[in-house]
């Protein structure tokens, strides 16, 4: 019996924790779910006979070290700042780790370590990071063996409401951690169009967006992710002329959004004091110069130039954000009191399903003609807990494990899977679970 | 005989070390100059008899403490992360300290250390901190002997060039650090105003500017400092309904600085690499829309709605940010590339002279009326050595240590210039140097 201990059995972990116990009978499995909440942990196993719910608290070395050593597998869904922690102890006692995070360079430093104990580190191997490698180097791979050249690779993602459930006027709801998604873009965003660097700082990066349209799921406005570069090495693209990859949101979005940022209501890196003697109109007004004859919409609409009947004033009235409602916090950032705003009115309702939008763009030539390749992937969540993001996040990430408790997976050290032996059996399975991309190809010059 | 370790030779100590060694004979003081760079402390003493110079190296540790410890005070002019480091060794050889920087939070950790072995640690004796706190608290204090109650306190600095050196389109040049200048503003301003708190997010700090005028000194336009909320404690104003520091640049400054805000040419938190293959032209297109057929130019104006022929596109093609030149450096921060830019147009010629303005707006209630103070100072540096900014900083610094030496100043422990047994005798002092302030007082309401 091969021993799995999974780590973190909060809303990402739903499908994976699914498909394991789905499979444990006819693997032999036995699957430990761990987590600092043993309630949820033993919900998540729900009686089953292949599973068991321990305590586990990563900051308890005793029990960390216990569990670790009796595990083959460990499948990490913790915070990614905790990975480091238990890829050293699986190094320590020779069991497989596997983890839906981008690598840190201090998993990169346990590569030698792990090889010689023979043990596998496989990270990125979620949805995004995960399955847009996987797919994206697919067609990469098959350009290149028939012989083409890339000349320009675009990849665009989106946690977003599906259709169905898609009923207020920012056509978004929260289908993941809403703080990375008030966070999102701060920094710079860094591309290169046709040999050109390009970057664009936080304050335009709402104002910069594309547009493009998937399969029959309508139209998307995309705003460019922060570091498009470092791809180049990933992909191994190292002279590709154009490299870059976006968000998608639907139209309006970005525009409404930048509204915030222009005021300055996502910064993290302030608290403000006494905030609880504070309304959301008081909050917003506190962006805004001092003048007290004038409404807050009106001053709001002077300052940023805002049509005070248009799209982007009616997704803001809709949020509250002109409300005399009480901030709830005594002491916190703008960011922590816009989030906390957004989330009355941005959480899925019960019925609600979520979708998972990927979508690449890739341009090579071939016997003289320039093609486009539109690669899309839809999937739309079963509902709150079965959400597209668990199951886009987690199905890869089970597979894998399958795929290296079955031998079928038998390199040791750090991977990502970039490389056919790893991503075209993932991807195979994946098809199973309705996670495919459907291919169009067109001449285009 | 008194010994004198002054750490720091450059630029800011010039006028503080002429003072020293012009009052050295008739105090009978020993004046040590230590720097890393020993031909520049000896070009300092210049041969005075009272006068050595020494090597310093803050990391060799044995030197620094037998400097340290054979000096009666050691005046600190290394850059604010140093003073720490010499702070200590100044309470374990029990040697008195002064710098012209803010307080620290592990400098007031060694107060109660300093007062039990009877020294002093003198700190913000420059001129912002230093001459700002000394001539503010002095007029708050005299408002408030004649039972005044304040109810605005507004105070604004700005280092510019002298108007007889006012020769560019930006009427500005570098008077001091220049990475300090171009940084400037980053993160959150904040003020209160009439009782209610104020933020700007930098994106909107260039843009949201007031105007004043100073004396005969013609016309300034102010943007807001980061965090003037601190300040209601420092002058024990805590509840003070309207509080505001800024800082002081020419009309049509700001507006044409925010172009590099908004573009983000002043970020300074990644590098562009292999930036020795852009152009200033380059570097400037790289933040802008990827369209070849349309000149830099144009794309900016198009981006940030600039007039063409207008006075911002006027300061900017005057700096020649659009030439071909090529960036020198291998790998930067724009930021760091912007800098240079801007030396090779703002560096003080030869005989160009800089200027210090700082000018307090005070109001409050007596006897029924409402009173505004307004109290300005000018000073006008004398050469490229002896500048402005060199004398305020160094002047109140000097006066400090002659205080301390001849036991006027006979407190111990961590202490800034806001109480009147300070500011008084320094102040008084400052006015034989032409440092003063000039007050005009009138109802308002």
């Amino acid at each position: 019996m091969k021993r799995i201990l999974l780590l973190g059995a909060g809303l990402s972990a739903s499908s994976l924790i699914k498909y394991l116990l789905d499979h444990a009978q006819d693997n032999n499995w036995e699957v430990v779910i761990g987590d600092l909440n043993l309630e949820m942990a033993k919900k998540k196993v729900n009686g089953s006979p292949n599973g068991s719910a321990v305590l586990f608290d990563i900051n308890n070395e005793d029990l960390r070290h216990i569990e670790i050593e009796k595990a083959d597998v460990v499948i990490s869904m913790l915070p990614a700042k905790m990975h480091p922690i238990v890829a050293q102890d699986c190094v320590n006692f020779g069991t497989h780790m596997i983890t839906a995070s981008y690598v840190s360079p201090e998993m990169i430093k346990l590569d030698a370590a792990a090889k010689e104990k023979g043990i596998a580190l496989y990270n990125e191997l979620g949805v995004d990071p995960g399955i847009d490698h996987m797919s994206a180097m697919k067609i990469i791979d098959d350009i290149r063996k028939k012989g083409g050249k890339l000349v320009s690779f675009k990849s665009n993602t989106g946690g977003l409401v599906a259709p169905e459930s898609d009923n207020n006027p920012w056509h978004y709801k929260f289908t993941w951690n809403p703080r990375n998604v008030v966070l999102a873009g701060q920094g710079v965003s860094q591309f290169i169009r046709n040999g050109m660097l390009k970057f664009i700082p936080y304050n335009q990066l709402f104002k910069r967006v594309q547009n493009t349209s998937v399969l029959n799921y309508g139209d998307f406005e995309i705003y460019a992710n922060r570091d498009s570069l470092s791809y180049r090495e990933t992909y191994e693209l190292q002279d590709i002329p154009t490299i870059f990859r976006g968000t998608m949101r639907r139209p309006g979005y970005c525009e409404a959004w930048d509204v915030f940022v222009q005021l300055g209501a996502t910064d993290d890196t302030y608290t403000i004091k006494k905030c609880n003697q504070l309304t959301y109109r008081d909050f917003i007004n506190s962006f805004l110069k001092y003048e007290t004859e004038i409404p807050v919409e009106k001053k709001l609409c002077d300052y940023l130039g805002l049509d005070p009947n248009g799209e982007v004033m009616k997704k803001l009235i809709w949020l509250g954000i002109f409300e005399n409602k009480q901030i709830e916090f005594e002491e916190a950032t703008p960011a922590q009191i816009l989030q906390k705003i957004l989330e009355d009115k941005w959480s899925l309702d019960p019925n609600d399903k979520d979708m998972i939008v990927m979508q690449h763009k890739i341009e090579y030539e071939l016997e003289g003609k320039l093609r486009e390749i539109t690669s899309s992937m839809v999937v739309i969540g079963q509902d709150t807990v079965h959400t597209a993001m668990s199951i886009t996040v987690g199905i890869p990430v089970a597979i894998a494990t399958k795929l290296l408790l079955t031998g079928v997976f038998d390199f040791a050290g750090v991977h990502v899977p970039t490389k056919p032996f790893m991503y075209e059996p993932i991807l195979k399975e994946l098809e199973d679970y309705n996670i495919k991309f459907i291919e169009e190809e067109r001449i285009i010059g």
